[in-house]
């Protein structure tokens, strides 16, 4: 028997969003349970390591993003068929988590000159270096970050660059942060074209931002 | 035929030790490629994202030292015996990252009020926040951070919580942060007496710190 999934976050694309990603492209229905915000200082305790999301899978709770990306990656079909072809994988997504975490230092900053400085290294540095690695990674693999073929990292991504740019481009005066690079906006819409991710983006919930 | 494995790092402990600790543990021959750290700028461009440490097998350039760990988990059988188990583990391994991160920004930042104000939030939030947490899974995980039993990540903690003191303990005014948690006391001393680990802490380079 289907394992019974429920997916808890906030009413948001945020960090879930590449799961519920993952959870289309396979096929696989699962409870998409969007929190009150007001109720998280309650549950956070709860959560095994005060983060959202979890994920429980017949009442054991998974947590930490990329953990369950990696797990869902595996069931989908979307991860390596060998330990170094995961290897490749994990560290492709290991960086890209080092990304998301340069533009959320800038994006906690209160406003100052400390905001101003983060981001002109956001705008000098860290987006220089961090997109045209992955763009040369496309380029190299044909179109996607690893392996040559569609892996659960690039779902990941494409979803990611997305959140990225809903928060915070319009803050930084660009349209996005993908301007620039042809592979990495061309893999976001490989993945978005997917039938089973297209359907999803189509129907799913707007961000409630509180 | 067994593959070759050359690890490349600084002359010292830091992210590289946990995969020399696991390296120990299977009785693997490994190359430790330590870098003379004056020759770290030129050589950062060559390396897959900017960073150490990176394990190259039979040529092939593996990176992320958590995916490292990962990596040599399965092939020396401290892996999970499924999704879920991996997926508990993984999610344990990146708990320690996100502990990791909050000590490098206290470290990072320059002397002054913000990193007074930093390392009082490390001693008053982030080290009881996650060491309680930590300690938790070891006391409901008979000595061990996950699954009941010995595997990769109680390797990677054992290790990062020594370099974590090495670096960090002293600066903060404490002999050690795992004090007043006695069973990750007892989980570093139950990985460094594991004979292989033992022997290899003997033998070991001392850091040379630039």
């Amino acid at each position: 028997m289907a394992p019974k999934y429920k997916l808890t976050y906030f009413p948001i694309a945020g960090l879930a969003e590449q799961i519920r990603f993952l959870f289309s492209y396979g096929g696989i229905e699962f409870e998409d349970h969007r929190i009150d915000p007001e109720s998280w200082p309650t549950l956070k305790s709860t959560t095994p390591a005060g983060q959202l999301p979890t994920l429980e899978v017949d009442g054991k709770v998974l947590f930490q993003s990329i953990a369950i990306d990696r797990y869902l990656g595996h069931i989908v079909g979307l991860a390596g068929k060998t330990l170094l072809e995961d290897c490749e994988i994990d560290a492709v997504a290991d960086t890209i988590t080092d990304l998301r975490l340069g533009i959320r230092a800038w994006y906690q900053q209160e406003e100052g000159p400390k905001k101003e400085e983060l981001k002109e290294k956001l705008l000098n540095e860290i987006f220089p270096f961090y997109f045209s690695k992955f763009e040369q990674w496309a380029v190299a693999n044909g179109g996607y970050l690893a392996l040559g073929r569609l892996t659960w990292v690039d779902i990941v991504a494409a979803s990611l660059f997305e959140v990225f740019d809903n928060m915070a481009a319009s803050k930084l005066q660009i349209s996005s942060m993908l301007n620039g690079y042809p592979n990495l906006q061309k893999l976001q819409s490989t993945v978005f074209n997917i039938p089973s991710i297209k359907a999803w983006i189509e129907k799913r919930p707007a961000d409630k931002p509180h």
